[in-house]
């Protein structure tokens, strides 16, 4: 393994780190020995992208990381133009309003537009959450060929999120065929119980679906007929405003 | 320059870039010759680090770059605790509530809960702006030896951002006691004209400074002193909450 790679498998240790790493967890997750963990973390640390944590028992990711974060964001050309929409959109229907970016299996929200109501991870950039089960996965998937969309459901691992969470792939599969019938996916208790989910798929210039928009708001509030009324039409016509940027 | 370092130099060349990147100008901006650069970026495009522009004609971040956001927020003990802390500020001043981390010379943005007045950079991540004439900057400096304080702003790039900025060295450390003795900083227009904002620091374990809220509103809703009366108690009773965390 050629030693950028290393660096990386050890900046990625901390994806499924639930705090602070020691050396030796380090080494254990990126699957490197304990020496060459010391010697790439001390890399790291030097430049930045590792620190230690303040009890110094362990290591967290450094805050040269959020440098990069700001070019990603700031240089991405579908951010830029979404971000003004996307918050015409959020004053206009007063709901969560996300924009997510494609990665097969999996969408990574780019843009948090918050409501008072947020769980901690609902609002960080970077949370990715399954294409499979989400109103913005369905709504990407629909703009793909069924033989891809069913693929990558079938490669998903698809453990349920709540009870009502649809994991058999021809069920998922309808879901998607409503989806690309409506132009809009509608997501129900599929992540979160009690949340209802609203999401339009966004395409390049080659018409590949590449980004969504996700509006989502709360049973307790909402039924689904009045949310679709509320929010599908201006939830539309943002996702046409961005599409083919 | 050894590789991972000449990696991160690579990725560190968008820093600056308003779009995306040719070989040549990643090279130049990196320091590095053409072919070193064509190999770095093809091993980070391989890993997802690096991506070629839609257009074709130059390169741009990664999306495996938000992988690491994610770990550095959801991981870093004070954006944890800070979070629900933070939303709940929001909801009572309904203003715009950030939440900066200190790198001496800058504050980094790491929490952004916005209000719908927004322009595109002052929604993002990982935007930074500088110590010597921001609210947070002047809270966070306020809890430095003055020695040390003026040295961070001695050795900042102090070019003014709006015609009110305050440049002088002996002005800012004026401020900066002001600050504290007053245990939050006001701001106005230093950034943007017509902001007034409110810093209030955030204390590690050691009495350390390492971190900012700031509350940020305009001076066509706010006179200096509603604003305030208004935001100031509630700005010092969340950083209160969060410090030493």
């Amino acid at each position: 393994m050629q030693s950028v790679e290393k660096a990386m498998t050890v900046l990625s240790a901390f994806h499924h780190a639930d705090g602070p790493l020691t050396l030796t967890q380090v080494a254990e997750r990126a699957g490197i020995d304990r020496s060459a963990a010391q010697r790439m973390i001390h890399t790291l640390r030097v430049l930045g992208y590792i620190r230690r944590d303040s009890d110094g028992n362990g290591f967290l990711p450094g805050i040269r990381l959020l440098d990069h974060t700001l070019d990603y964001l700031r240089l991405d050309p579908l951010v830029r133009l979404a971000t003004p929409v996307l918050q015409e959109l959020r004053t206009a229907v007063r709901e969560r309003v996300d924009l997510s970016l494609f990665d097969n299996a999996r969408v990574i929200y780019a843009i948090r537009l918050q409501t008072k109501r947020q769980t901690l991870n609902a609002t960080l950039v970077g949370h990715s959450v399954p294409s499979f089960c989400t109103s913005g996965g369905w709504a990407m998937l629909s703009r793909l060929s069924p033989d891809r969309a069913r693929a990558i459901v079938e490669a998903s691992d698809r453990r349920p999120f709540t009870p009502h969470t649809i994991t058999d792939v021809d069920e998922i599969m309808a879901r998607i065929a409503q989806t690309r019938a409506d132009g809009y996916a509608l997501a129900i208790s599929q992540i979160l119980s009690g949340e209802i989910a609203a999401g339009f798929p966004i395409m390049d210039a080659n018409g590949d679906p590449v980004a969504a928009i996700h509006i989502a708001g709360s049973l307790a509030e909402w039924t689904p007929a009045d949310f679709v009324q509320r929010v599908v039409p201006p939830g539309q016509q943002a996702a046409r405003a961005i599409s083919r940027f």
